[in-house]
């Protein structure tokens, strides 16, 4: 167990030690039994969160807001439209001033070649930890949802085959922050990947490089496919979502125009059968329903999705405990 | 007392018994006596109400949000077009997620034929109990207020008259909510009830069936008239508001013209003196001044609306504290 | 030590004895100390404070939400366009409802001629302390951040030399709540004031008879003058900013045209060399960076913005704790 984590930001959980992961989830399963019980919790009595969004989301929100009040501390939730940060706070002042109120800043910017970066200068300033809500690059709360909820369903995840694959949503440039960060994650893990995307739809090649080398290392492997049916077979999970911010078109018609070439890129029963019996399906939400995934493979017996986005609660719960302290 | 209400959703207090009803009105004048000495009542200790507002509401969010904190918890103001709510969860989505993060889910949604629905579909998907902030037919949180107010006044109920009437706004549609909840509540509690509106504004049928058996059951009464003067005789109670979304107009200018028949529907000192001499007069706020009713009276002596306004605060804690413990 | 504060509405210093305020700076220097040290102070365990905004600031929100929730209490975030207090609740409703469903109420309006008034009928109808987090004339939680981060920085304020000057910015009607506000206290404070303004930029006529009384009674000064340079000379607190909202102008066209002679009225390295050699620079922020002062000196050794700003939140606490208890 590794706990020296008071006053750690975490902005991608490629600079925390799979130890302290594997740590965050221990601790994560403890406070989701603590809350099954009834059990209080007050880790971060009087403790306060300011919650940066500069664009909202409802599972984000609510599970950081409710994780801090159910931890005994407070979040603020502040939309960037109805302060000054969007309009003459820069990034220093931010993290200088928020860092002096609160005893940590989460935030949320998945502007592409923006939202990182953004995040890097808050937490350059800041006297407390800040934590990635979601950027361009990465989502590591999802992420750690993720390996929460695989672990629950399948054990030890060594060995265990994912498949990570695109999938065809009208909205087609959704970020790509959650297949690069699980991507990195499954290979540290030893899982067996398998990368499913049209030859259109990469990920950042230095997420590449990162990722070959995390599975060098755990003895896990990668596999690239373009085929989305061949991805499904004997794959113990199928995580299949749209993204597309890498998508090298020259207008908006052209990229519409080239994600429609794989409108047939939906998860659907068919599919599924073809994967392992005990399969599980996987997806962030907001789902695209009957574009992404049919209603049947997402309401149906191997979806997973209610308690992936409810593991979200418990992750991040257990790293404001372990870093806001 | 009736006191098994831990996990119950509160959408119509007709499915509460009276003496529940009745359990929760002796907790809010409880829960009112300890906010005045100081007492300190924090039996939602770190616990969490998500409220989701497809309107807003001064009073309904302050008075929730205050409640739940000075109870020792806290309350999410999430408010539906800052969110994906309308664009992308499902109601089983959002009953699923929000009472996996949360112990209470609220909501208000009065839209026409959708708001009451919405909410049963969220309760279906929820573990937590659902509470019905006003919807398109109901809005039991206000008329818990309302019963708490009358009592504080009058003493117990059975048998005082109280007159519900329509009262006429610039803004003819107002939500049905209000008359029809505290028309079936004060049937329940035997009380002498005059409904009296404009032969256009109706209740809808099913609430004035219901209403006519409670009033049998308790021995109580329901007088119809279309007369608003008259509706002042005697009253103990005048409880005067605009609503109108059952009015049948085949346009926005027919319904205005129709309402404007009527724009002497408007409570003034001279109708109030045809009540009792010991009337109170009720508006669940906000009033349309010197249209629905004059400065002089809601300013006036025998107006309790700002009681009635606070009420809301302890009857809210009352149901919250007796359900999401 | 005057401790009789609680229940006092806190809506412009010239209401609190000199005493009071040192008490209130007391107790700002102790939380801050609490703070620092990881010590509880939970003054306001499970009270609630109505945060009213007319228009939204980061700092200013930050703060009080932060602050209310170190104290143990709740601070909830309202703003006006998001209820109907913007159209429908009269500031005697506001007053009335929120004064019962909260434990105090604090209000941003800096609406010219309005904002001020608006506090005041909030106050008259509340039973609970009312906090102006800035009017169109006073800003008093500045205030007490700027006096304690002056007494941190320099000591006791009698005879200490404080130029407040007019600056040049591009939007030239800011409010003067805070040139005023700061002019007031200094002179009470018995500190040698500059105030530094072009002849078009004046104060409102009765704040500067009440500072020239307070530097009368105090044995401090003030020194009025229209050189902007003049003003660095020797001072040991430059605290320079644009305010415009006094000004005399046919039209927007005309207003900008006047403020445009002044576009050099920038503080910068050279001006900031001819003040003490301790001098300390002082702005509320956000600054117009460039405009206003360079990032030279507003990141440089003197400047004392981002202290500055933490005291926010001490202060804030300090009076909330005194009259919300």
């Amino acid at each position: 167990m590794q706990t020296d984590l008071r006053g750690r930001d975490l902005i991608t959980l490629s600079e925390w030690t799979t130890e302290e992961i594997e740590t965050v989830l221990e601790v994560a399963s403890d406070l989701k039994r603590k809350r099954a019980l009834g059990e209080p919790h007050p880790y971060l009595r009087d403790k306060v969160l300011a919650m940066l969004f500069f664009y909202s989301s409802t599972r984000t929100r609510a599970s950081f807001e409710a994780g801090m009040a159910q931890l005994g501390g407070h979040a603020q939730f502040i939309e960037s439209k109805t302060t000054q940060i969007a309009h003459g706070d820069t990034a220093k002042e931010i993290g200088e001033i928020l860092g002096r109120y609160n005893d940590g800043i989460a935030i949320r910017n998945v502007d592409w070649g923006v939202g990182n970066r953004y995040i890097r200068e808050v937490a350059a300033a800041s006297r407390v930890p800040v934590l990635n809500m979601q950027c361009d690059i990465y989502h590591p709360f999802q992420i750690l949802a993720d390996l929460l909820t695989m672990q629950e369903k399948l054990g030890p995840l060594r060995g265990r085959r994912i498949t990570i694959s695109w999938a065809y949503a009208k909205s087609y440039q959704k970020p790509i922050s959650v297949p690069q960060d699980l991507l990195l994650a499954a290979t540290r893990f030893g899982m067996e990947v398998r990368l499913v995307h049209p030859p259109e739809f990469e990920l950042m090649p230095e997420v590449m490089d990162e990722a070959r080398a995390n599975a060098r290392a755990s003895g896990g492997a990668i596999e690239l496919l373009d085929d989305f049916e061949a991805g499904f077979r004997h794959a113990e999970v199928v995580y299949a979502k749209s993204w597309g911010a890498m998508l090298r078109a020259k207008d908006e018609a052209e990229g519409a125009e080239i994600a429609a070439r794989y409108t047939d890129w939906i998860t659907d029963e068919r599919r599924m059968a073809m994967a392992a019996g005990h399969a599980i399906y996987m997806h962030p939400l907001p789902a695209d329903r009957n574009v992404e995934v049919t209603d049947g493979v997402i309401d149906g017996p191997r979806s997973v999705v209610y308690d992936e986005a409810e593991n979200r609660l418990h992750a991040q719960k257990a790293v404001m405990a372990l870093t806001m302290r």
